[in-house]
């Protein structure tokens, strides 16, 4: 039925990430195939073949991604052995696994900045709750457990020594803390032939509680050398992987305009959604064109933007009703996405809402608003 | 499996529109439903339930339809009984049936034109090639099937007296040909409550012989005064109909600047293939937030645009190769889309390509340099 001359790839998760992907994935002539365990998940109905499978399974990715052309990520825990499997069967890995082992584990990944002398913060290894102790003088840091961390879980700040009950009785990095001036994040694109391209960075504002981000700028207002320093900073953390793929390096600046790394996500990333409004090639679109072997695209914006998440409400669990949904709508140049998840909870990422303008002060009173009206709420609440 | 709390449409036709219009409805919360023969259509893949069944036939539609809060089409050419039945059950038919009858015949539409004193040229129903001949001084005329046509299928250009034996010998329409200085598209969203909405009207360039459109411009560039009868004779074309949708009403503008309905498509339409980038609610959006009972969109222009169509190259059938869409990949602020079509033959509607400008010179040469490279040719033709 399908033509044997479309290549066909497949995306490991159908989250609002594959179904970004998969949105964009229809300018182009590809046959697309997804990995997921709910059959109802944002992006289960938007390719060629659904499959339902544990992507953290060994033989569910395997016999998925056996016979593909290329396969992706649209979140890291996923099996990597299957993956390096399929890379040495000749499945082309976007990013490949050897990216994904690094990047998995908090400890690697804080060696691999180490190794390629890129900036992050001060760290240590701590094993068990004693290490941490022993550590006291270390503090204020943040305590990262190695594996498992994702949207606020596996980390805990300790700020003093009684805040090391919460510290975690296992493999993690405890990483001094930084006294942030702002939040950037930088994406990434490079492709099979090692051409880069980089978005304009974006400055991100995160909700103190959740860890979850609360809105993003673009462009991020930041000096020139700064900038620079960001740029370079990224694109060694990039080219060290040798892999090609989208990655969004997250940096931190501190009041004295040094750059480190904070954290990497070698795959499309919440902070690139603005790039499908306001850029000419979104962060979806390019990864498409590096995994078809297309060109790299444009990366420059076509507009300055803000990005909103849309995240549900406090105290609300259940089948969902978008409050305030027709208000947003009437917002001209607000650019609503919701995933289509069936199911609210509180903080759970719902949709974005992307804000374009020339004014800044514009945007920021639109995105304050979309932030306060749009409540993912539960029906009969 | 699927949510009881999210709205299910249907969409009759799987083709191109079908798969731009379900790439937008991944923004919003809706369970989207297809009903189309060919399996392996550009929207087959692309909805949450995909039915195989004929759009023209009363029993297929009626039970693809039965239940569904709403439907829509891509395509005219569908039974309309049972989108009457449907909508005499509850269901929301866009646009309503009414307007098929109307629209789906030629000398319907003429009528339909001429009762709401809106200005179209003047013409002579013929039922057979005796009435044609009868008609010899009326000539030079555009001889035009009642029913049936499409994409140059149905239509006759009779200049003199020996093109007659080109005539249709069945219900036709004989249409005086009017000296074109311009052809137009006007883009048209009416919802429930009866707002609208119109884009910036676009012009139209022709390729003389497929008579598939070429590119177009947007904005078009015509006087003011002739803007606003475009405006108003769009308007009244699309008010009268009295039914919520998406309307692309084709204008021709002759050397005097008076203003004629050419004819009208009751659907998302070629002519709005542009607004996916360069407007902020595209029209494809626009429909969605009909459906589903959002505010209208802004249709303003975020830049101006043009829109080339990639047609089948001649002489070439079978399993398509883009030649020359590396290059074009490469292009800054081209729009690439390919329907995914596996098959190729001469002047297929296999893509198309939105180039965005300032300049209306930098457009026109990207617009050539893109029509003249990228050619969808048959695979070891």
């Amino acid at each position: 039925m399908q033509s044997k001359n479309l290549p066909v790839a497949g995306i490991l998760g159908g989250g609002q990430l594959g179904r970004m992907l998969l949105q964009a994935a229809a300018n182009y002539p590809v046959i697309t195939h997804v990995l997921e365990n709910d059959e109802s998940a944002p992006a289960a109905h938007l390719c060629h073949r659904f499959t339902k499978g544990d992507i953290r399974n060994f033989d569910d990715v395997y016999a998925f991604g056996k016979g593909l052309d290329a396969i992706t990520i649209e979140i890291e825990n996923v099996n990597i052995e299957a993956l390096e499997k399929l890379e040495s069967e000749g499945v082309k890995v976007y990013p490949r696994p050897s990216v994904l082992r690094t990047i998995k584990s908090k400890i690697l990944q804080k060696e691999y900045y180490s190794k390629y002398d890129i900036p992050s913060a001060p760290y240590h290894i701590t094993n068990n709750a004693a290490e941490v102790t022993a550590l006291k003088d270390f503090l204020p840091a943040v305590h990262k457990s190695a594996e498992g961390g994702y949207d606020g879980r596996g980390v805990e700040i300790l700020k003093t020594e009684k805040d090391i009950e919460n510290a975690f009785d296992g493999p993690s990095i405890l990483e001094k803390m930084i006294p942030v001036h702002k939040e950037i994040a930088q994406i990434v694109a490079i492709n099979d032939k090692g051409d880069t391209a980089l978005y304009p960075p974006v400055e991100m504002v995160f909700d103190p509680y959740l860890n979850l981000l609360d809105y993003q700028v673009c462009p991020a207002e930041i000096e020139t050398k700064t900038l620079w320093k960001v740029e370079a900073i990224a694109l060694s953390v990039v080219r060290n992987f040798k892999s090609p793929g989208i990655y969004a390096v997250e940096l931190l600046i501190d009041k004295d305009g040094n750059v480190l790394v904070n954290e990497t996500a070698p795959r499309v990333h919440n902070s690139g959604h603005h790039t499908i409004e306001a850029h000419y090639s979104s962060q979806f679109d390019m990864l498409w064109r590096i995994i078809l072997g297309y060109p790299l695209g444009n990366t420059a914006a076509i507009i300055p933007s803000i990005m909103v998440n849309i995240l549900g409400a406090e105290g609300h669990s259940g089948d969902v009703v978008y409050q305030g949904l027709e208000d947003v709508m009437k917002i001209d140049n607000a650019f609503v996405h919701l995933y289509g998840k069936s199911q609210t909870k509180p903080g759970r990422k719902m949709g974005h809402v992307t804000v374009l303008s020339k004014e800044k002060q514009d945007m920021l009173h639109k995105a304050n608003k979309i932030k306060r009206i749009l409540l993912p709420t539960a029906q009969g609440h």
